[in-house]
């Protein structure tokens, strides 16, 4: 058996092995031997016990290239990937919803393998081809990129809209460009006038919330964002929520009633569009802090915009 | 009296003038001193009758500073401004319809001088302050920018969406700039190979409509225009016609029933978002050509990119 270098949740903890067992794909799957992968805030989270039920290589954002697929055409390509792997014949699998299937399988998240590895498997019809123009170190951030456009792609983003952010983030970075692009004015509402000053080429930037907007984007990570993001949004205006976190959170949802407030909950978003903007260099993006998979705990707690690791 | 140069278009022709009154603002009105004013394909057609009541200076496309105002925080504000003033009290004007009233005056177009003059009147909230890092020779473009702009402000426009652009004119040019910062894929349709060649840094281009989208965008100018859209646009998609041409034009327009396409007109669109992005340097325009007010046939016979007035 070929083994491989990778990182592996054991249900407790990461472990860096060299044992693991190079993957062989399915009939509908590629083999993608992986360059850069980055961390996400969700394999932090993994850490602190927010999936449970999983066991195997961890990480899900990563560029790489097809060694052996389903289809020929891939064969040496460079790739990104999506996450989710819906079962094909559910109501969301047949009505253009995969990343919302029950049974779906996710990358270094829920019974599959992910990322953080030499190689890796992924369903082929998940795989984006990777311009020629778009290098590695910024390919890699697809996939956080794309989830910040989902923003436009669920919610009708007029040019002429006033919308805040809040927080000072990653998340936030690539939010509050999005909402740029679109045309709108943008405020984004963070604690750290550090960070807040690398939001300036887009966007106002504020400490503490102030005036009211048609559209909200809490990216706060905290569950105190809600509260500020009602205390911000316009009566008939929208919030979209992208903050995760584990528990219960106290929120007074009559405000939304009252108000005629709309709450847009939102995750993973689409490829392409992502892979257009970034190919076109039109997304600033701070370099991605890379690390040998052995310095696993560097790249977990780095306090870099981004940290990978580079497995070239 | 004072008097001052301009454009007039005397229900038959464009004269050049000197002996044009200077105009004195009214009490919600503001004073500009032109500095550039840009011809659009409007200021021709009224040259062929399009607006047969009209008499006045032409022109619509302007950036200026003010000197004079209703309000005095306005003085020696650089500007742009908004063509239609509305009577203020009809439904439109009531609910943020202004643009659309029915007894507007339209600025060069309709009981209203325009601004291929040394001077224009405008009512104060029309106004739009220009940022000090725009130029003049890009400000210019606001207002025709603003026009593409109004695409996404009518339209969800999902980044994720294929979209297509009938046309390889100026407007098709901003059209098709202004769907790909959302993010969409664009291809656009034209008959002119050299100028096709301009969008390839933002678009997919080709001399014969082949494929289907879910969003047509028809920028053509020509009423030939709307039966190509009909055969690129998917079932249930949109069509929006920005294209304006005088007279009757055959359709078939079962063929929206059928394929439950939605068609949407479009026309002015939002200033300040037009504004956001132009100060961003995100949009790709070539340099307007330049006349003096007495070269004014020159101007408007132009094959350039946009041609206009300097009035410095």
């Amino acid at each position: 058996m070929e083994t491989m270098r990778g990182i592996y949740f054991d249900g407790e903890k990461a472990v860096y092995r060299e044992d693991l067992p190079k993957p062989v794909p399915g009939p509908t799957q590629s083999l993608v031997r992986i360059h850069l992968a980055g961390v996400c805030n969700t394999d932090k989270e993994i850490l602190k016990g927010y999936r449970p039920a999983f066991r195997g290589v961890m990480g899900h954002e990563f560029v790489g290239h097809v060694v052996e697929s389903s289809d020929p055409d891939w064969v040496g390509k460079r790739v990104v990937g999506e996450l989710n792997a819906g079962c094909g014949h559910c109501v969301y699998c047949r009505t253009g919803r995969e990343k919302h299937c029950d049974d779906r399988r996710v990358l270094g998240m829920e019974r599959k393998d992910g990322c953080f590895a030499e190689y890796m498997t992924i369903e082929t019809h998940l795989l984006h081809a990777v311009p020629d123009t778009l290098p590695d170190e910024r390919a890699v951030f697809t996939e956080p990129f794309a989830a910040a456009l989902e923003i436009p792609e669920q919610v009708h983003i007029k040019p002429s809209l006033e919308a805040a952010v809040i927080g000072d983030g990653r998340l936030s970075y690539m939010v509050a460009q999005v909402l740029a692009l679109c045309g709108c004015g943008v405020t984004v509402f963070g604690h750290h006038a550090e960070k807040l000053k690398a939001f300036a080429p887009f966007a106002k930037t504020a400490l503490a919330p102030a005036g009211t907007f048609e559209l909200v984007v809490e990216c706060s990570g905290a569950p105190g964002g809600l509260a500020d993001a009602m205390a911000l949004v316009r009566h008939k205006g929208t919030v979209v929520l992208k903050s995760t976190y584990a528990g219960q959170t106290q929120v007074d949802m009559s405000a939304f009633a009252v108000h005629e407030v709309t709450l847009v909950g939102s995750r993973c978003g689409p490829f392409e569009a992502a892979l257009r903007l970034l190919s076109r260099g039109l997304v600033d993006l701070e370099p991605i802090e890379l690390h040998d998979l052995k310095e696993f705990s560097a790249a977990f707690t780095s306090p870099a915009f981004k940290s990978g690791f580079d497995l070239r």
